[in-house]
């Protein structure tokens, strides 16, 4: 929950909204991907999802471009403020946590990230 | 990541997307709210939660309600099987991480509690 409402309340520094970073995170992942793509791995109607990306438009964050090979499909991307967005949000959240972390005693953190990291391998092993 | 994806795939089972589950849950927490209210929390335009709040009151998750001070105003409210959705994806989550938990020596799942619980309070202290 303390991470959660960090991580919005850096995000109003950007002037972005939870939704719109979700976005931009998805095309910066994707590549260039298309309107009905992106709505799908939001979980929002694409009829939800425009009005969204028409701001993030307008905001020179993301761009509508034709596919060369097929001209009546549109494709979206991540435009460089836009990327400069993403990169800055995952620093702040960065600075956040090291300056949490740089409060634990060193021991404690070593084997926490150890523990963390146990954590994660079960549960891989789990996802096959 | 495997966390979201779990979770994800947990929903589908309940028919719900996770925006969904994202207002059933604020719903839930915040007892009978406006539909700006739910707007801003969940941060999204209206016109783009007026969309998923109608499906979902087709489910028979939520209702729409009058103020019963003020007949022009509408309220949201969480309705039992929405109430049950929430409930059975919670208990889903702790069945997921307990099977992970399960894998690890107690001496080390004991510690790695501590020192999350260390870091929540520093967290929280932070916040002050």
């Amino acid at each position: 929950m303390i991470i959660r409402k960090r991580g919005r309340e850096i995000l109003v520094g950007f002037g972005i909204t939870p939704p719109q970073l979700n976005a931009l995170v998805i095309l910066n992942e994707q590549g260039e991907i298309t309107m009905g793509d992106l709505c799908d791995r939001m979980y929002l109607a694409c009829s939800t999802a425009t009005d969204l990306i028409d701001r993030m438009e307008r905001n020179g964050l993301i761009a509508r471009e034709r596919d060369r090979a097929d001209r009546r499909v549109i494709r979206l991307k991540v435009l460089d403020p836009g990327r400069k967005v993403i990169d800055e949000v995952m620093a702040a959240r960065k600075r956040y946590l090291g300056g949490i972390l740089a409060q634990v005693p060193e021991e404690e953190r070593d084997l926490l990230i150890k523990y963390l990291s146990d954590l994660h391998s079960l549960m891989r092993q789990a996802e096959v």
